[in-house]
């Protein structure tokens, strides 16, 4: 994990709008345990037995708990707000499509990748996608507001 | 908190597909603390400065640390997750428009509204918006698949 | 909650061992919830039962799930860690003794009063309680060495 | 982890005080991450800079962020909570001495070792060491007491 908290402050800051370019991606790469499962629906308050309780979740059609969705989500944040653009990014909009569970154990890849810049806006479209070895579990699309050097 | 991990097997299942109906709503209210935004990065490994440097985060737009957009959003999977349709209920899609900074003490209220029902799919669509006050923070659209009795 | 993090580096610092007097005492003051029960569990990997089983923790003495008792006892690290000695000093021991179970919803308070000085090993003795109400549910003693202004 | 939380409610259970014996040992081991310390850091409201911010962290005499000592104590709350006795025992009392920090990346190896047994209070005195690698980083004592199968 980043440890962006502690740098001095002129390091902190991510990619300015000029800098990024279609095509740029970067990833974060995350277990799930199912620590951050309970973490999560604390953090929450999503106590939906599917992802807490064994019993229930095994006759699901998931044959077994698996994870909030919108953790997931949430490695696709970190991507973006501590890589790629990284700090000073403003989160415009966020679509989420979830193909896949994730289960405890799964090692889930986000990766975000610029499709698209809308010079006037200063808007990156970057592609989100989580995968789980090769499979896709989650994917989306990002508008992203990125600082230009001047302003 | 719902606490749907101790009840009876019985008693955890969510609304069937046939007991949903275009308009129903519900809520889920929670103040945002700055333990929920550690045990966010810490849970996400979104350890963006504009969450947790409060140095840093004055000089930027918000003027001060804010929540990470997807924990006000994971306040939307609980409502759908826990309440409306509640547990049984698979997360097919979500899309998030951020329109307002949420910042620690801000209270949020989630609010899922059922606004279309696919038959043959059986799919609801969700309208999801989050509140501080009268403020909409963040608004979207979530896909829903539902069981059906008979299933 | 403190906001230490993003303090000025020199402003971070605690009290020093000369500043320190016996009788001197600052308290830290928390809810505890739900949510911090399952973080705990999550952060901890403690999921005895009696913490998050609704229907396991009613049949036992405490009659419904109770905190964990090292979440009670975190609050007393809280106090020492950041307000009295604050940043700075190194917890060398703790001892605690657990006099009443805390449940959700319980307001817990933790206070710090410095009972003893051992000036060649720059020690305080801290009295270290928990309370709920009028109630200790915790208490315990932590050796807590300080550092001086001369080293 | 342990998944007690979702086992039908008489394997819940841990061991009665009659099936203790002096000598009786299990273990918990886990790797502490930066995620932990943080989620610590939320749950307890402890954001001492010494755990959570790098520059000041690394001028201590520890050269860079530890773990909250509580963090590392509550991996032995886990081994006696969820494994020996388990489930329905209580936690009377714990003594800590803090032997050595411990970073992110360390894995932590948590040891209850039962050294006494007294009938008259169905109390177990437990030895509770925590480990990295060979090094002790923390030991100390814990009194549990223990349902006898009678009661």
């Amino acid at each position: 994990m980043d440890t962006a908290t502690v740098s001095p402050l002129d390091k902190l800051h991510g990619f300015y709008f000029e800098e990024l370019e279609i095509g740029q991606s970067d990833t974060y790469t995350r277990k799930v345990t199912e620590s951050d499962i309970l973490v999560f629906a604390g953090v929450s308050g999503d106590t939906n037995p599917v992802h807490l309780n064994h019993e229930f979740a095994s006759e699901t059609m998931f044959e077994g708990c698996i994870a909030h969705g919108l953790l997931t989500a949430s490695y696709i944040s970190t991507v973006i707000g501590t890589q790629l653009p990284g700090p000073g990014c403003i989160y415009v909009g966020q679509n989420l499509k979830f193909r896949a569970p994730v289960k405890a154990g799964d090692e889930v890849t986000a990766k975000a990748t610029i499709v698209e810049k809308i010079d006037d806006k200063r808007f990156v479209i970057i592609k989100t996608e989580c995968l789980v070895g090769d499979k896709v579990v989650l994917d989306g699309e990002a508008t992203i507001m990125v600082p230009t050097k001047g302003a």
